[in-house]
């Protein structure tokens, strides 16, 4: 798992007092920055070397996230396939989850224009991060319960 | 079906040539504006008056999206629950289907922080935009089939 | 002068209720796609044939905006140099004017990283567009007392 | 002198391959973050609470940012006044300064809508920060001459 801290800017809020929705696909991206490391160790971003292609991303919007308080951002590999990864990413702010969401990224080849498979290199890299589903959930639910007793920053006056 | 035109920004691509997918979100927030107004005929975006809560998106990158062409925002309504409706919507550019992605969005009371029934009223002028999945995945077989012929642009030298 | 209309996003909104300024570099560069088209008909935006560079952007923010009513941006050439250009911009909500800015764009060439001269060709074209600072600022002000009388939408409860 | 470090995501580039430029007014408000915590040590970022209120900014691209390396952002107070403060930041990477900027920020009473004076309070705190633009010049001036002999890494194939 990797873990990353975000103070939420003014700018990432909107008229209803909130953090608005559409600034956590730039989180989560920021959250995948080891990820993209590991397939590309000397980050030249360019359609000539770079290596990753976003396919899918979803967002589920559990509890609303508020300004004056630190986000986590944890990111997870859940799938290693021939020529794909799928990552599960979650916002956590005082101690409750706040948003989940996956995303599909292809091992893309940008001048052929097609997908290529992960190699060995890479692939045993990324072996050591990976984890199911189920395990995460079942440490988010321990996580949670410890959490419980914590005081109550989810107020807005 | 709501349509909407956008000529993407310098700032909406990214290194690798394309438009970067983080822009698609606040297009599809754009494209969404006829179904706020159903609701919010006033535009009153404070926590005491706007009745809508964002729970989930999901986006499915199809096909790469260029500057330079506008593109056209398609937002059709898929379904209607009792407190909930479900938005499919839809990137074109030159002819050919780009992305596609889903929302769904509460009728939500933001000082009880709980969920409302969708009113009578403004579920009758939902009604008349209501259409199926299937009913939009014909369309644009039969859309795609007639642009098959067209000028191919998708090419960056 | 160039005259784009833009809706507001509820995400360009802020937790302070009206329109966060970090937005407005980007309505500014929708505003000025008139003036990029003239440099770059073809729209190829690679660094071997795109020949305009951002060095300078400054933002004087005169009266709030709001969500709700669209805004306009309105765009003016009020200086032509051998190899740079000035561009003037404003917007507008509800008959006043709510910001004023300033940009300045090199013709620029991306691969040997040196300014260019600018052709007589796009010059030319240029030229129609030009205006004085003054003419602005005299229009400007017949505008604003023609709206003096319109009615007031500045107030959220 | 406030300095925080950035990580560019890909979102944060575009097209010409370089940082875009309407990403940097961002990055300077995260920058600003431990000055709004001198005025609204509670971070209540609702308008019956907070108290400062942007009416200028302005951007200088000296160099251009490239991705793959870190950012650091510097944030200087340079001036203190009634009711107002003026900001002086920059953009350093790889040893070098790439941009340059000031914003002018009014301590604000949101509900009159009207400026209101800086407290003893808050005013002490501030003129602990506060450095004049000859002495930034100075500093910078040394410290480039001391990078001067970095490795060079501004190069994309």
């Amino acid at each position: 798992m990797f873990k990353i801290n975000i103070t939420p800017n003014i700018g990432d809020t909107d008229a209803l007092r909130h953090i608005n929705p559409n600034i956590i696909p730039v989180w989560f991206e920021t959250g995948r920055t080891e990820l993209y490391n590991i397939f590309n160790p000397t980050h030249e971003l360019t359609y000539k070397k770079w290596n990753l292609l976003l396919v899918h991303m979803d967002f589920n919007f559990i509890k609303l996230l508020y300004f004056g308080y630190d986000v986590e951002i944890r990111t997870y590999l859940i799938k290693i396939g021939k020529s794909s990864i799928t990552i599960q990413q979650e916002v956590w702010q005082n101690g409750s989850l706040r948003v989940t969401g996956k995303s599909i990224m292809l091992c893309y080849d940008y001048i052929k224009q097609e997908n290529k498979f992960i190699s060995e290199n890479i692939r045993n890299q990324l072996k050591k991060h990976l984890i199911t589903l189920e395990e995460i959930e079942e440490n988010n639910k321990i996580e949670m319960k410890n959490n419980k007793n914590r005081k109550k920053y989810d107020f807005i006056e």
